[in-house]
């Protein structure tokens, strides 16, 4: 197989807003023939077909990849290892197994204990998402000018990761590769905390006596930092399970980092929280203007 | 004067976003004949009058304010005394004063420090604005639907209370009361401690050593969660520093919030951790209901 002819038949297993989103743009791409959606809620599958993102569908998961050449898994981390429990039956010899999970050691933890060192897994994690789920939110443009990391294993076969990489790239996403515990590590730092502590600054907020009053008075400012807030708990969930470790360590961090800033508040300290002001400017707009070149 | 008369001569001191953008607004409604800016920076001055966002301009706050029935401080909170002390010797008896400081105890106590228990003087804050600031960021629909808060004090006239009332009305904004104690308590919670956790988390993160590498992987998430990072480090060094009571408080409130959320990560309690999602999910989703009807 040509690392860039057309994938026969894809199974995506949790057809929400990564996995719905990955269909319609291989699909704008013309890069697959048959998409079969495969996950828990029949309801979902049945919209997702309603909408076009998928063939059909089987709730049947080792049904759902059966005679599938590539196999997209989008569920929480926590469902993972039951998941690919499910589809291993299925699953055809050549098959290519992926995933898009938003820890990869927890990933790799549960693909070897159900696949053993098996070189057609390839953990991967598409940087790109909005706060809202479903594939009633998905789009075909989610990807484009994104990255998405790759995390192959000693044991992975060059061919499934080339393979992997490409489907990506049709996508219009930038693909690159690291390993899983690097990945880990970033992902805590600018993904994981940010959503813990919108999420804690919201619950926190909302704790108080006035709290109607103090959300009325919020503006816009408020409403962007905390957009994350209203993202999946479940999800969320899992991933503050999965890369616990990691997420820890980037909390340790910033809260001796946070209790600095406190003290000089407290003390008065103008000079020295125009410096901390000014170096996070510099350091947001410098990745502002990377992100939107 | 009949409260809906229009404004005979406007004086802006710190012709800026706020400042800027409340002038672009009483002009469009048609409710000034001549607006004057003042202020420390000619060049910006000279932008704000080619701009036709004011009149004129004067580097000398009394003459800015000479002449003028109403007058509107819009300087960062640590310049308000000077300015109160530069345009006393040219205030008419019956002028108006107000301001738009983020924080309100500090404005009260520098207002009394300079004109005493003054009837005329209305400490006053626009909850909006945005992550720029300077003249050419401002519009004349940033109130549109915004809240302004006044916060009178025992002496302040009733008319002039109007008078500030139905000027910010004339943009668009709801107009809303409370003590300067009570505004302080709010507006440190869902504006001033989101912009510190911001810079926190950005200048936090600038200083991990692949922060290169962590702040390529970020996406939109992080870019919202940090936008109000890249505000006026000054501006904000001031709010800090005035309000850091309040401020205080709410910084301690959350961290040990925080510490607690920290608690349940490190522990893995995954049903503790999706029910504080959860809750924050259902109060933001609320906040947002309430922001955009």
């Amino acid at each position: 197989m040509r690392p860039s002819a057309a994938i026969e038949q894809l199974a995506i297993i949790g057809v929400g807003l990564i996995g719905g989103s990955l269909a319609r743009a291989l699909r704008n791409a013309g890069v697959v023939k048959t998409i079969v959606g495969g996950g828990r809620s029949e309801a979902s599958l049945a919209r997702a077909r309603e909408l076009g993102v998928i063939d059909r569908y089987e709730l049947d998961l080792a049904a759902a990849v059966s005679g599938a050449d590539m196999v997209v898994v989008g569920v929480p981390l926590g469902a993972m290892r039951s998941v690919f429990e499910a589809i291993a039956p299925g699953l055809r010899d050549a098959a290519i197994v992926t995933d898009v999970g938003s820890a990869k050691g927890s990933v790799v933890e549960d693909a070897r204990a159900v696949f053993g060192e098996w070189p057609n897994f390839v953990p991967g994690h598409p940087i790109a998402g909005t706060e809202r789920s479903g594939v009633e939110a998905s789009f075909s443009e989610l990807f484009q000018r994104r990255r998405v990391i790759l995390t192959p294993l000693p044991e992975t076969a060059t061919a499934a990761l080339q393979r992997v990489r490409w489907l990506w790239q049709a996508t219009g996403a930038e693909v690159v590769e690291m390993s899983a515990a690097h990945h880990d590590e970033v992902l805590a730092a600018t993904s994981h905390l940010p959503h813990l502590l919108a999420y804690g600054l919201v619950e926190s907020l909302s704790r108080w006596d006035s709290s109607q009053e103090i959300f009325q008075f919020a503006a816009g400012g408020f409403r962007d930092f905390t957009r994350i807030a209203s993202s999946d708990p479940v999800m969320w969930r899992d991933i503050c399970l999965a890369n616990r470790e990691a997420l820890s360590a980037a909390l340790d961090r910033y809260t001796e980092d946070l209790a600095r800033l406190a003290a000089l508040v407290r003390s008065g300290d103008g000079q020295a929280l125009e410096q901390v002001f000014q170096h996070a400017k510099q350091a947001r707009d410098r990745f502002v203007a990377m992100l939107e070149p």
